[in-house]
């Protein structure tokens, strides 16, 4: 990992057929084997390693053990000249996840948006894999997920929200994608692991708390993280997990996050989970038309890289630091931790 | 307001006739006073002073200077069965704003779901105004702007987004709605102002920057806001911004933040300031159906109203600040700072 220590590094090519093999073998049907390992691929080239290859290991026990279902029938039901509503059957969460990106896009591009939810889903993965699918189509596209409670809430003692994300990736012409995908915690509950197995490296102030939500730095005592926006403006960073909550539970009749099992801290791994997502398709050419969008965003991108940068610092738009380490990762292989290259085979 | 001193309390209804009084001397169509009356009771109500009231003497010298069109030939255009587009005629925002709302649920309730873009505009008050709009007639709203820039770039060193909103309102059964309004900066830029105003007491950390993108807390320094997150996360709150822009601005054909005229601090008040902003109304009962999605929400409200509580902290729902504020300034009438007082002849 980015972070870690003892990585190996493995060709793409490599790397993506041992995934698929290894959800082959844990009795994923090849329409969700292919998603999951589009999805892991995705987020293990531009570095976001929290969601890639490494849990081919998760899925292939919750395949096995009956909290996924390996061979899920998704019905999809248009409710609306611009809504829809997938059921995902417990499958694969990317899955239906890719699924609603090719449904919203079917919509929009008749009615200029779409608006996609899916329930009896699992795990969605990395929410930015949804919106790159949409944005290389061409259109605007916006993805959420809830998970299970690991966030305080603002003045909080208890885990309240999953780290719930929130991604958009805009198309550029003749660029990769404007992406963003965003923890709405300040950080990822593996920063919190790595620092412990790091012998209690202290985390920055204002992104964790211990079973009575005072915060701390020291790691071992962290039981929940704070929302993005800490102590003092943590309201935003919980408020913006409620949009996730709103749009991928609330909305489309899914678990909410306090209410949810685990992902990975068990004892229940047979139990479907019950998440929900949501998804926004917008077809660029239906507002100031496609031309006048095409040349607006390039300029506004140019002028985020063209801007006034700090002393140190490195201005940046956003996915411009993913396509950097997906430029280096594809030359130079995917680094792998030692646990997942065990799984994998390497 | 509720930082400053030497403020009164005025009735509502008062308050409100006063306000339409001074845009109607200001030339404004009825149509247009009506609804910027509108959207500043809602943000004086709710406790959001910075966009309430204060600002009608603001508007009424952008209706005389030319920049702002007192009579406005709104054109609303529909783009596909969800979508449409608003050319604002350089108005009031607030009349463009509450157009793409009436527009977008007049969409929703044929297509489920709407997404409204608006160009050629001004200032759109507080974006909460139109999200509550929306939820008041039972539909989930998102509203959102652009505005000149007055935040740095994460790890840039010169005012580049505005403090550009995101509100999200959702309808409850028998409550209040579940409201977000959130500027993507820490603090609004007013917080400079009164701090310098209050002898320069210091700023929190991570805050604000100097002219060279530094950190400072002293606000006679201070030269742009930084993002939500700050220092080390601000790339999250950076990037919400840029949400704000690519819906508001790059997918309406409006200006963009870094190449927009100033607000308040001139030197050019004629020249219209092409504003945009973008909405999406969406139906709850499209998706898990109305009442499944009335009876989660109430559960979900419950959930965060019933969470374990940090020792001296309260936890609040998305909203419930506001309901609190709104009940007391109904009860006890709306307070007012000196020179808002004089201007409306309080």
């Amino acid at each position: 990992m980015a972070d870690g220590a003892e990585t190996i590094r493995v060709p793409f090519v490599d790397l993506k057929g041992r995934v698929a093999t290894a959800l082959r073998n844990a009795g994923a049907s090849e329409d969700s084997l292919r998603a999951a390992t589009r999805a892991m691929m995705h987020a293990s080239l531009v570095g976001v390693d929290s969601h890639g290859v490494r849990l081919t290991e998760h899925y292939s026990r919750v395949l096995n053990s009956g909290r996924v279902n390996p061979n899920p029938s998704i019905r999809i039901e248009q409710r609306g000249a611009g809504s829809a509503m997938i059921n995902a059957d417990n499958g694969l969460g990317h899955l239906a996840g890719y699924r609603a990106i090719e449904t919203g896009i079917e919509i929009a591009r008749e009615a200029g948006v779409a608006a996609v939810g899916v329930t009896a889903s699992s795990h969605l993965g990395a929410a930015g894999a949804y919106a790159m699918a949409g944005a290389d189509d061409g259109f605007i596209t916006f993805a959420t997920t809830n998970t299970d409670a690991l966030v305080s809430l603002f003045d909080g003692a208890a885990p309240f929200h999953g780290t719930n994300p929130l991604a958009l990736a805009a198309p550029v012409p003749n660029q990769r994608p404007w992406l963003l995908d965003m923890a709405t915690s300040s950080i990822p509950w593996n920063r919190v692991l790595l620092y412990r197995s790091l012998g209690g490296r202290p985390l920055p102030d204002g992104v964790a708390a211990d079973s009575s939500g005072a915060v701390v730095t020291d790691p071992n005592l962290v039981k929940m993280l704070l929302p993005l926006g800490g102590t003092d403006y943590g309201y935003k960073g919980a408020g913006l997990a409620g949009v996730a909550t709103l749009l991928s539970a609330v909305l489309t009749g899914s678990t909410i996050d306090p209410e949810m099992i685990s992902m990975s801290r068990g004892p229940d791994w047979s139990t479907p989970r019950n998440l929900g997502h949501f998804f926004i398709v917008i077809d660029p050419g239906r507002f100031a038309g496609r031309e006048v969008y095409d040349a607006l965003i390039v300029r506004y991108l140019d002028a985020i890289r063209n801007a006034p940068q700090a002393e140190g610092g490195t201005v940046m738009a956003p996915g411009d630091r993913e396509w950097a380490v997906a430029d280096e990762r594809e030359r130079m292989g995917i680094p792998i931790d030692p646990d997942t290259a065990r799984f994998l085979g390497f």
